[in-house]
């Protein structure tokens, strides 16, 4: 029992490790799980852990047909001296409640999120990995549980943390990846759900992704829903361009997702004294850098794959190859610094890491 | 066993059926469900009917996190007769195929997805109640359920569907809603999911739906999301106009579904000789028409509330009222007419019925 008096009951049945060079990305699970529940009138209760386990659920509960939930992801890495290190968890916590906000979903007390995540990491403590590139990936995730088939928000929800020891997102790893300029489908639309982190936004990104991806693109670029036009992120990553010394990406605009990776980018590249700017980018002020060669490197931030560099942008049948299709010195810099922040090998100057203790 | 092998197992606990008069729309279900699995290589397998019972998930299926889902909603009738009419069941499944399509789910076979409905509705005969306005609510859907935090199309599916006896969607039965045009809020955009009957789309609509709640309104009216000046429709009904002796709707554009209320209300129409016509709509050309005094009747048009006659329209602090708030003679027509179809008291001019036999 901890100061939010969280159950812990642990497992008889201990899962095999997986091998550090087997490691895929959320594919295998700790032990563990946290889990919490909301029902209307009482709010959330029983935060408990409980050993690995699959869900229950009613057919006609909410989650399964008006798709109302949120999730985060973030991570966690073991350093060289056996610390257990979370990068700006609470900024995690604080994105899931706007999430919450947008898709009518009670909030959930971001400390209690907070403790109930570090009590299941020290659980499953023995499953972060710690080879160069892996760590352990921590998707909390609230799904809606009435059993009802009105479109209303639902008056149950489960509040639910699991793990998965992750190698690199990108079978890449740090390399280059090809992306493609979506013309014909749309991510989000101001006004809609694009700025929280919800289901439906990634469902409504397959169709897009799979067409691209038999093209030999890894992911595509969003642009915006009105005027298609103006860039505005990547599949789960936000989207920087170096153009002319300066690195520049979309500003959040209520369509795009408030990244945490691209936060800490704009912080370090501030730190650094390299100019940086939010602003509106259209997709043909990119082409004309590349044409005029002032397109100096692009990459993508996001939890999962960190850092990403683009090695070519496809839009208009043409691919831009960027930087002659190799990671850019910003880039790597960027990729170096927060990697290195996050495993506890770089100085984390901004406080940024949590430690599990 | 059916020609399909259909497996089926009977309950050995019947539930208790619910009086006439206390039926709710949505949260009650019957004895049984049918379920059919699909694997990537397999395909769709192991149809089967299996009494009610919860669903067992790992909580890393891709349900829970990208919401990839979609659904759809008919109508099952007893008449006087004691014949069980499903009203246009084909139309259901081949749309259910089109949102696959959308979502990146594999096909189902739309002659197996009727038949396993059937034989379910034949076991399950004895719930479909038969009162006036009431019926059993058939719910189609699939999930996808692979454990995997990527984001990509699932490599495992599960086809279900679930029944519910129901009285009429609106507390208010025939009598006439009252509707806000949404400024804030956007539903879908061309290029999104918007044609699809997927969880997100309803997800999405949750919040303007909760404040517009509050301000005394049943639903919104939803306008486009590129100009904010068209007309799309409401939360799961499409909308209907009639000004000056003309009635109007939106045309299909790509981010509005093409309900099959709607289709059968344009039929109808042109069967009786009343002008028709699917096109754009303004928000200001309703409103205009209101102030010549040229807006005479005004309907939502669904599965669940069939005809749902709207009293009063609010855009841009200001009420239109029409009709005086009273049903308008062709929506009580159209209503009596299609609801008359369903439940075999008026002639099936359209062959629109199939018998569950
Ligand atoms: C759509 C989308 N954009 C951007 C990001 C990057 O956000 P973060 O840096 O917080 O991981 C994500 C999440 O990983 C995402 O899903
Ligand atoms: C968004 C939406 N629009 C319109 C409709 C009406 O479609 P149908 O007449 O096929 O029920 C529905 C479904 O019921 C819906 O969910």
């Amino acid at each position: 029992m901890t100061k939010y008096n969280i159950d812990v009951t642990l497992t008889q049945t201990k899962k095999e490790k997986p091998n550090a060079s087997e490691l895929a990305f959320g594919k295998v699970f700790t032990d563990h799980m946290f889990i919490m529940d909301y029902t209307e009138g009482q709010g959330w209760h029983d935060p408990r852990i409980i050993p690995y386990q699959p869900l229950t659920l009613d057919p006609a509960s909410m989650i399964f047909h008006y798709g109302q939930s949120v999730f985060e992801g973030l991570k966690a890495y073991v350093t060289k001296k056996e610390q257990v290190l979370l990068f700006r968890p609470d900024e995690n916590f604080k994105r899931l409640n706007k999430s919450n906000d947008r898709l009518c979903i009670p909030h959930l007390d971001e400390e209690l999120a907070l403790e109930a995540l570090k009590t299941l990491i020290q659980v499953d403590r023995d499953w972060i990995p710690n080879a160069e590139g892996t760590s352990l990936y921590i998707r909390p995730f609230i799904i809606s549980t009435e059993p009802y088939l009105g479109v209303s928000p639902s008056d149950r929800y489960q509040f639910i943390i699991i793990l998965s020891p992750v190698a690199s997102y990108y079978k890449e790893g740090i390399a280059p990846v090809r992306i493609a300029v979506e013309n014909e489908f749309v991510r989000s639309v101001a006004g809609g759900t694009g700025s929280a982190k919800t289901g439906g936004n990634y469902a409504a990104s397959l169709k897009a992704q799979q067409l691209s991806g038999t093209k030999g693109y890894s992911q595509v670029l969003w642009l915006d829903g009105v005027e298609r036009k103006y860039i505005e992120e990547v599949g789960s990553m936000n989207i920087f361009f170096k153009v002319d010394g300066e690195v520049i990406t979309p500003s959040i605009n209520g369509s795009i997702l408030e990244g945490i990776t691209r936060k800490s980018v704009i912080e370090l590249l501030k730190h650094w004294g390299i100019p940086v700017s939010e602003r509106k980018i259209s997709i043909a002020e990119i082409k004309e850098a590349y044409a005029a060669g002032k397109l100096e490197e692009a990459f993508g931030t996001g939890t999962a794959a960190v850092i990403s560099p683009v090695g070519e942008l496809f839009w208009q049948n043409e691919g831009m190859s960027i930087n002659g299709g190799k990671t850019g010195e910003v880039t790597k810099k960027l990729y170096d610094t927060l990697t290195g922040i996050q495993s506890g090998m770089v100085e984390d100057h901004f406080n940024w890491c949590i430690e599990v203790k």
